[in-house]
């Protein structure tokens, strides 16, 4: 276990925080979902062995590249295994020792204290899409991604009671040079949220950058101290580790900061077409990876990842909340749990071009299923449109409301003598109703899951007011949000030393746009 | 087990049946749903038994209403209940008992033999929507439901590859005579169509009508052995069983023909707004109900129904899709399955006006959780609107074509050889890519489902073809669908004493509108 209690920072982020919690203007934030019911389990042990034995075969006899990173190279060879050219191969059993010091569970702390949230276990911690190009709304349509949109995504991630989380690169901020953006985008998070985030990954500098700018927002000795960003490591799959990503991956291990190491798997195309191939070849992967990270620091914090789409055939595109996809993501709960890993997947996924009913099915297919799976850790939980091309402003919202159900569903089934409401039963009758008695006006307020963007009114009434369908609902939702955002306090001398920070890292190079 | 082998009948729709399956007119129809899977389970044993003592204290002291049918009273007395009045109190495990008779699974047959299907087990047979009294599509709007509507929706579920079953009152034509649809309605499942259907339960004569009408198609022997349709009663709950329905359940178990015993469920009006509450009730209903199937005819078939809704407390609206409403469904397959008896729950569920966003999140909530709640016949499987008032057309298909992904789901995961894939792994190797291996391409074509409604290509082509969300790619569905529909074979002499029946039928009674 990686969890240790919240310490007072002897300077930083605390005054904040404090101020935080007696402020008046505090937008509900729901806990991280605890699960009170059990994870779905589609493989049987005997199947969960050949798997795991195929994932030891392939890093023994096939192996992985380790591309561009001598250093890692000669950790592999230290470590035991055979290193030829960039390829090594791991002996049997080694990658999943290795994994052995990574903690089952670890709290990433926000600089609001109340907002920190625990990965693993049985809990899930929801964060919002990361790295779509173009954003979308119903008024300006599709368009390459802004600062401005950056940043109105993370006002709108604040204000989102069902998500615990303000993720990463939640649009790509395209009119900021590539080498810049980064601190920019961990500026608004830190500054517009008070929720806990993601720190940067497109360049081993450019993590550094991420722990500095945590150093002045949490106090140095904290985050030496905490695990305050958790960062998403994407594998090249199928089996190839790039310098970029494991550049970043040495920044935060070294750092005690969280990765979460994620094969990008489209079925068909970087794995197999079967399921069972696809599992072997992504715990292949994450066990490389995670071992990799505990090379770098044993005890890191790191998370199984799997990020799973299908393909379709005909066309060559990625496809979204599909059954494969769904059997993949439970049996990688299921591998993930054996090794002791938190665990992400799932997501907002959809291909559809608008947010309408397709871009629903396939959502809430990959959201239930998140749910069911296991994931500890859910990153594109509401926004992703379009195959992940797109950060769509009207379905961010309309999907941080249905994050709402995963909370009830989760709750599971109390049967204590409330719950169990035998006096209700009595006293209603045959042929009664329901809607006056007494156990009725006592639970009816927290009895029900309600959504704050469908419509539940009869027809007449919402002819009456427009005939207005989700997305014209979900626009209007948009839109009194932004206007009623207001930021979380925070110490105007870290807010200050933050500015700073980003202008002169931003002085300090030419721009660059590649 | 009621599990008969099919016969071949004496006469009647034998000869159709081997025609329709000779026919090059013939829509390819999935067989039923045969989890690979496990189901999902919310309730540990020691919450079920609390649930089910409760059960047995509702009926024993709170008891059941039998409203207007003296000779129900008569064989509750027989049977060694206590009746004062209309209320039937059931000594604690007597509805447990008689319950045991009624068969684990059955068979429904169907005219073509090869879309009978088994209802029971780990099957689930999916049925379209029931009961709307209006429709709505694309080009019409939404209005009163009429016959052509009606035989439009039998002749789209008898195209839609994922639907095993024809349904009942796919809509309510209300352009006919109350005591009159039910024939017109019948015969266009009998005519328009080859999969299962259901039969009227509106007045005990006209389910003595259908009874007759599937004499004439399947023959008399037939039917006298064996179980061609399967009929909705719903319970009034709370706990409350009117004569109509109870007429109609007397008429099909004396006939070996199967019934739905289905509370009615909108939680926190006509059951207590908590789960295990509402569990307490429902199951306290359906023994009543199923024990009065086997006082009929013991070994009658019937299913565990539990239509769940929950409350929209400021409107009084019932809602769809909700957290509390699946965990209500997940803890009754649970109960239904510890009385041995099929499960029907769940649906295309929504409270949406529109087939938009909305519609399509809680209806893949409600189709999600039928699968994994074990469900084994899920009426409303498709085309439902506005909680049930509408019958839609283009949800219908989109729905429909949803339905294919939870028959991917349910195959669960291989782990045969062909499916571990290692050679595929060998053979791509790290920074490959497995499109073209030879894995993929012997497998590729059954790998993934894939819909045949939603848009997978790429933004540009999208907006080429004229930018069409789900909607508009649905309703041109419908039409090429409704303009590609051709009748199954049916021998003429059977269509000819279908259609005199229904003739001599109508002409001896007046029309009744109400």
């Amino acid at each position: 276990m990686a969890e240790r209690a919240p310490r007072r920072r002897a300077r930083g982020g605390g005054g904040a925080a404090r101020r935080a919690e007696r402020s008046a203007i505090n937008f509900e934030t729901a806990k991280y979902i605890e699960r009170n019911i059990p994870n779905f389990e589609v493989l049987d042990d005997a199947a969960l062995e050949v798997i795991e034995t195929n994932a030891e075969t392939v890093l023994a006899e096939i192996g992985v590249n380790f591309v561009d990173n001598p250093a890692a190279l000669q950790r592999w060879r230290d470590a035991g295994a055979e290193v030829d050219g960039e390829r090594v191969r791991i002996p049997r059993g080694l990658a999943r020792e290795l994994c052995k010091t990574a903690p089952s569970s670890f709290t990433q702390h926000a600089r609001n204290p109340e907002k920190s949230v625990v990965i693993g276990g049985k809990n899930l911690v929801l964060a919002p899409v990361y790295g779509p190009p173009f954003v979308r709304d119903a008024k300006g349509g599709r368009r390459y991604a802004t600062l401005d949109d950056f940043q109105k995504f993370v006002k709108l991630g604040y204000m989102s009671k069902w998500l615990h989380h303000s993720g990463g690169t939640v649009c790509e901020p395209t009119d900021v040079p590539v080498n810049k953006r980064h601190l920019d985008m961990m500026l608004a998070h830190m500054t517009l949220s008070d929720k806990p985030f993601m720190g940067s990954v497109t360049e081993p500098s450019r993590a550094q950058d991420s722990v500095e700018m945590c150093e002045i927002l949490f106090g140095k000795e904290f985050v030496r101290d905490n695990t305050v960003m958790t960062s998403l490591i994407n594998i090249n799959s199928p089996m190839t580790f790039d310098d970029v990503m494991m550049g970043a991956l040495e920044v935060y291990a070294k750092h005690n900061q969280a990765c979460i190491v994620s094969p990008f798997i489209v079925g068909g195309a970087m794995a197999p077409v079967s399921v069972a191939g696809t599992l072997t070849q992504v715990l292949a992967e994450v066990l490389a990876g995670v071992a990799y990270s505990q090379l770098i620091r044993p005890g890191a914090p790191v998370i199984f990842g799997a990020f799973v789409s299908s393909i379709d055939m005909n066309s060559g595109a990625p496809t979204f909340g599909t059954p494969e996809a769904s059997l993949v993501t439970y049996g990688a709960g299921q591998l993930a749990r054996r090794l002791n890993l938190p665990f992400r997947s799932a997501g907002s996924f959809c291909g559809s071009k608008l947010p309408d009913a397709q871009a629903a099915y396939e959502t809430a297919n990959s959201l239930n299923m998140g749910l069911m799976a296991g994931v500890n850790f859910m990153l594109h939980s509401c926004g992703w449109l379009e195959g992940g091309l797109v950060a769509d402003f009207e379905k961010f919202v309309m999907d941080a409301d249905q994050l709402g159900a995963l909370h009830g569903l989760a709750k599971g089934v109390s049967v204590d003598e409330n719950a169990q409401a035998l006096d209700a039963i009595r006293e209603v009758g045959p042929g009664g109703h329901y809607l006056g008695c007494a156990h009725t006006q006592q639970n009816f307020k927290t009895a029900f899951w309600k959504s704050e963007v469908l419509d539940y009114k009869p027809f007449e009434t919402w002819e009456e007011e427009g005939a207005r369908d989700t997305y014209a609902l979900a626009s209007g939702r948009v839109d009194t949000l932004l206007n009623n955002y207001q930021a979380p306090p925070l110490d105007a001398e870290i807010k200050a030393a933050l500015e700073t920070y980003v202008a002169e890292k931003k002085a300090s190079m030419p721009d660059a746009f590649s």
